[in-house]
């Protein structure tokens, strides 16, 4: 892993239009490869499109190291994609496969995986997947060297809608069976979205308060961390803040909270391994924390 | 550097009563100092009580490596004490020629400076000391290789005060000559301190708006990194998050802040070195990004 991408490279990174487009993707996968290719993003093990439901976009890909130590924390990544699109793999590239490598690297089993998508598929069928994904983990994650008990769980954007919204309680399962959550550039108070919106496809135009996960991230135990980009657009830094915000006025502290320094909302996940200071070292901190057997606080 | 503190020292500090007390003092370093005895925390050379003014308390200490390099970033901390105690150094103690030491490992020149106390010296005297001591610098660090066009000044508490007054203004200095500032458990908003509270003795019973730094750390343009410790008393909570919102509502973003997880009030600059993942690794991030030459944003 290197620590930091190169100077010139973040400045690029950070030059780039924060909003959310094919452009932006483009332009950011193009900087960050060279380094993945360079620093490797295939886990030694991978067993594909493992179902963990009758839909076909419930498969999960699990990236696992060449050992055979049990007890691994195990970390699960859902994808981001405006609700409507995105992958846990796109062959031929890092996406997500990175993520997979990175966890392999930190000790942890990796999982990606997919969840069904709209406008076939509405609200709360995110949370369910995720929910579906866990259950699955749970039965089966021995077998590849993790550890039931240990199980994190992490979201990119509209991942992070899931993941927040399965934290909140709306998959239909009982969340405190994982370990601790993790939000990156997520959306946690719906309001009314307007057509064009990606809310205004998974929501409907008139969700109830229900569908937000704020009020339930603020009620759980669960151990949870929040990012956002520098370069995040402006929706998604009102987000973060109105976290903060939330948390102090419910907890009197300020909550996890990465800056992702350097970084916009499709080069976050990105960041991962070959810009470890950005997000990778104070995530797998988060993890280790909450995974770890001699009882650190929490 | 190690990386992390080991899970049960994280737990021990967590676990301690996060009120600022002589005893929580005792307890963090007891719980910290075996870890930077064994890391080291001395640089290979230190140059100390060089005088930046004419008060006893005008003094700062250089810690430098053993080589001839030139145009080194120069790191200098501002110790922290409810303005009416503190040093740049405690003899026996890593207090705070760690921090120099941390700064060197990292590549840069290490400074640790005190200033004058209260009462006998109110504000806006902090400011002005940190002003004085970047006068100095600036004449001088090219002698010990460093760049003066690279000074970035961070401090802790009444430290990160000071450090906040000096970057608003306050200090009597363009504090434009700086490139970059951090404030660790600062406070930005300076209300009418009660008698006992440590802001009473600095700014008297009823200080006027223009002691507060936030309208100016909003105003500047140097880049800012703001933290706040996981256990720090409520006050700091408040503060961190009162910059998070007064930050959006002018920039539209969230500022750059690190949560120290795992830390308290006393125990964050002593994560230097001893647990970088908490602080230092941000942190040097931070430093590099914005006195690189090769032209990073900002």
């Amino acid at each position: 892993m290197t620590d930091q991408l190169p100077p010139d490279v973040i400045a690029q990174l950070t030059a780039l239009d924060p909003e959310i487009t094919a452009e932006l993707a483009q332009a950011s996968w193009a900087l960050l490869t060279p380094f993945h290719e360079k620093a490797g993003y295939t886990a030694p093990q991978i067993d594909r499109d493992l179902a963990y439901g009758d839909d076909p976009r419930h498969r999960l890909d699990v990236h696992t190291a060449d050992d055979d130590e049990t007890g691994k924390p195990v970390f699960v990544y859902v994808h981001g994609g405006g609700f409507v699109r995105g992958d846990k793999h796109i062959p031929g590239s890092p996406q997500y496969d990175l993520v997979g490598a990175w966890a392999v690297r930190h000790g942890y089993v990796g999982v990606t995986m997919t969840y069904r998508l709209a406008p076939e598929h509405t609200w709360p069928s995110g949370a369910q997947d995720v929910a579906g994904a866990v259950r699955w983990l749970k039965q089966h994650i021995a077998g590849y060297g993790g550890d039931p008990d240990k199980i994190v769980v992490a979201g990119s954007s509209a991942g992070a809608v899931h993941v927040a919204s399965f934290v909140a309680g709306q998959g239909g399962a009982d969340p405190a069976t994982i370990a601790a959550a993790a939000m990156l550039s997520g959306i946690y108070v719906i309001r009314e979205p307007q057509p064009g919106e990606p809310e205004h496809v998974y929501y409907g135009p008139n969700p109830g308060p229900e569908v937000s996960s704020l009020p339930g991230l603020l009620d759980t135990t669960i151990p949870l961390l929040f990012s956002v980009a520098e370069r995040d657009p402006a929706r998604f830094q009102q987000e973060a803040a109105g976290v903060v915000s939330a948390w102090l006025a419910r907890h009197g502290t300020v909550p996890d909270l990465v800056w992702v320094g350097g970084h916009n909302h499709m080069s976050t996940a990105g960041s991962l391994t070959v810009d470890e200071a950005a997000l990778g070292t104070p995530l797998a901190r988060f993890v280790d924390r909450h995974t770890s057997t001699k009882g650190t606080a929490q």
